[in-house]
């Protein structure tokens, strides 16, 4: 058959917006297809969310965890990707508004653009407490940690002292956890010999959850566990903590006048969810505001389509999707396997509309969750092959071993695996490089407040 | 001995300002010195220069080629490291202004703060044609060549049209040519199977090198072999070629009115050479302006000393030393060779006064110098430890040994050997990602001018 013929009846076309898990594994899927795609994104790489923590604190790059779209996708000559933004959707007409100008037409559509951070109505607070979503972020926050401990040093040479360096995380999800817990090795482990005026070890990090409990999809003994696993490297874990203001140099827990001040050098940003605001777009389209759940998440029947359009699909983060009853987490693995779901569907609705009849509705195929608490610690709810609980040691081999396995890319998997034994067996970090400028929002407002004099051997905070 | 007992008496202090190749290699040999060191730089690493090209076109990794300053130090308990920036000299009083407001007191100084380019009276020019002096330049360069290549799939899928993607570098040195082959590399090699709508290989590259010879620093022979390895690659020579002006979109060449309007859908730069600012400091303080040559780089006798200051050393880009009526060259070899005369002078100084008499002046050890012209394609000209002029392949196999020898530190070696082997035997370059923005300068006016459609098979510019 000649390339002609194929290209004779127009294919349908499915636009796939956003490549992150969910997007990735839909456009590999329809790669295979009889059908025409195109893939949208902002950014030119598909970013391996779950170790963004780790770029952030030292131990990988960038290009580790992150491949351009086009490489990972380029086998498929029936795949165009567009680098843009998608402003609007007009789902009658069945088109897709550009960043760029132009109008993207489409018979099928995959929405897979995830969610941000929710700042509670606070967005001014971003600029202080950067969240962790995109590279961009990653680097950011790298460079805001290891430069408290490089003006700290500065300080202590010019003055004597230094402000206390607390890092505070508000949330203490996944995300939080394991944040905290790099922070902690980074100050404890990898710096040792490198500062010959300030104690990085005296660093501490506090985690502010709103919850009564962190890590809220978790049993009740792997949240107990983390928090003893947490506490025993030095990070202080305080729950039912209601962060009322985010500053420069401090933040407020709890409504006036029992609201408290605590000091930050460094504040992070690992708290609530808030849906891509093509969510709402949709909803404004199809006119019915009720599509939407209370973070903006659109939700979906079994067929992961909004209510009354079998040809839009919503996954990932994005998507609202109740099974007996209980919401499917904006995790990796289920935005991957409603991917493949929607790609799949797609294929049958295109080829075999009895088989899509029959289709079964998306079931969420759980293996667990982990995460980690700094290096030789972690938490695991294994849920296949088998049922289990794990912390400590086991627990992160478990991690270690599943991530090296789902990172996309061979490069990137050797690259990781080298960095990741150069780190944990060598205590050396990797890519300590501070890029970008030598501010650090509220170091001025904190120097005048306490700092901490070494006395001897031992460093004290001295009230001011 | 005790601790106390070797503090008891002020051990001389030595600050270096600068942590290049001059820099790091003096504060080597200081650390193993009874001298107490200050090393201070406005960034927190090291960066293997000649190799940054090939950050900024996406084989290597920012953490592939730079080092924490704190991190190579590490092992000399007697350097203290200050991530700052030195505003002024006080040579009179032997003191440096900081940036974060304090002083510094030194018994020996060490300049190295290096050069950066000159945009020849016209520093707006900057933004549009930034040059390749730190990380941060390298990843915005990598972000508008790649940019590039983006908005040109999409305006082709959008309009069926993009500007032609010609790139243009001004100035024909080692980085106008290595940036010039690395560009071509690209778009021939590794985005081959991309792109659905347009032809990375259509791509050109365009140096305009001002005098009558690209590498004015190599003989006639190596010149003419480098210009005939570009043009195989597709990159274009033009030489007496006078920028006259750069904009978003367009370089000019000549005075009017027989200026000619050159497009550019990317401008690097690579031309002139400005001493750091601090050259200009230190003959202020002096109160010899006469000490300056006319880049700004400050004049030294035989021990690397402006005159009449046997305490100040100032050593690689920031020297003006000449040897035997021949200026040493501003590369990487003689800042290393400095550094270390000057850290090894410093220590005859303090422990043996009269060994410093009758030490002799600072001599270049030339080893040759050595240029790629892409993949595969090299100019070299070894000087030690024989005499030979190389072109081609067998000039390149002599680049990669030599670079993968001379990386600062294990761990980089081992991954730039992975990424070379990748890029270079493999076809696939690594980091290709885009960090930032989805602007690029001139983008705009461009899709107003001349286009590139597809007619048939092949791509034939319109002019508008």
């Amino acid at each position: 058959m000649q390339a002609s013929e194929l290209t004779a009846t127009r294919r349908p076309r499915v636009v796939v917006v956003g490549a992150g898990f969910a997007g990735i594994n839909a456009a590999q899927r329809l790669g295979k297809l009889a059908v025409d795609v195109t893939v949208i994104d902002k950014t030119n790489h598909h970013t391996f969310q779950p170790l963004l923590y780790q770029v952030a604190l030292a131990v990988l790059s960038p290009g580790d965890i992150a491949q351009p779209i086009r490489r990972i996708l380029s086998g498929h000559d029936n795949i165009e990707i567009l680098m843009d933004e998608v402003r609007d959707v007009d789902a009658r007409a069945q088109k897709l508004l550009l960043g760029s100008g132009t109008d993207v037409i489409y018979d099928y559509l995959i929405l897979a653009t995830g969610s941000t951070h929710s700042y509670f109505a606070h967005p001014e607070w971003e600029k202080v407490a950067p969240g962790l979503k995109m590279l961009e972020d990653a680097t950011e926050i790298r460079r805001r940690v290891l430069l408290a401990f490089e003006l700290a040093e500065r300080q202590m040479v010019e003055k004597g002292s230094h402000p206390p360096l607390q890092f505070v995380i508000v949330g203490g999800g996944p995300t939080g956890v394991e944040l905290a817990g790099a922070i902690s090795d980074i100050s404890r482990l990898y710096m040792q010999k490198d500062f010959r005026h300030i104690d990085p070890k005296s660093a501490k990090v506090l985690i502010l959850e709103g919850s009564p409990h962190v890590l809220a999809a978790y049993p009740q003994d792997l949240q107990d566990s983390a928090v003893r696993q947490l506490n025993e490297i030095n990070v202080q874990v305080r729950t039912n903590a209601k962060v009322t203001d985010v500053q420069p140099g401090y933040v407020m827990v709890g409504d006036p006048p029992n609201a408290e001040k605590i000091e930050s050098v460094c504040t992070l940003w690992a708290a609530g969810v808030k849906a891509s605001p093509l969510g709402k777009a949709l909803a404004d389209s199809l006119g019915d505001p009720a599509i939407l759940d209370r973070r903006g998440c659109v939700i979906v029947d079994g067929h992961l389509n909004p209510k009354g359009h079998p040809e839009i699909f919503l996954c990932g983060d994005l998507a609202h999707y109740e099974e007996n009853g209980k919401l499917v987490p904006g995790v990796a693995q289920p935005a991957m396997q409603m991917g493949n779901y929607a790609a799949e569907r797609i294929g049958l609705l295109v080829s075999n509309p009895a088989a899509a009849q029959r289709q079964k509705d998306f079931h969420y195929f759980d293996k667990g969750d982990m995460a980690t608490i700094g290096r030789k610690a972690a938490v695991a709810r294994i849920a296949w092959p088998f049922k289990a609980h794990w912390s400590g040691f086991m627990a992160w081999l478990t991690w270690l071993t599943v991530h090296i396995f789902f990172l996309i890319g061979f490069r990137n998997r050797l690259s990781v695996f080298r960095s990741w034994a150069y780190t944990y067996i060598r205590f050396r970090d990797g890519v300590r490089l501070i890029v970008g400028s030598q501010d650090l929002p509220g170091w001025d407002a904190l120097t005048k407040e306490d700092v901490v004099k070494k006395e001897g051997d031992t460093e004290v905070v001295v009230k001011s």
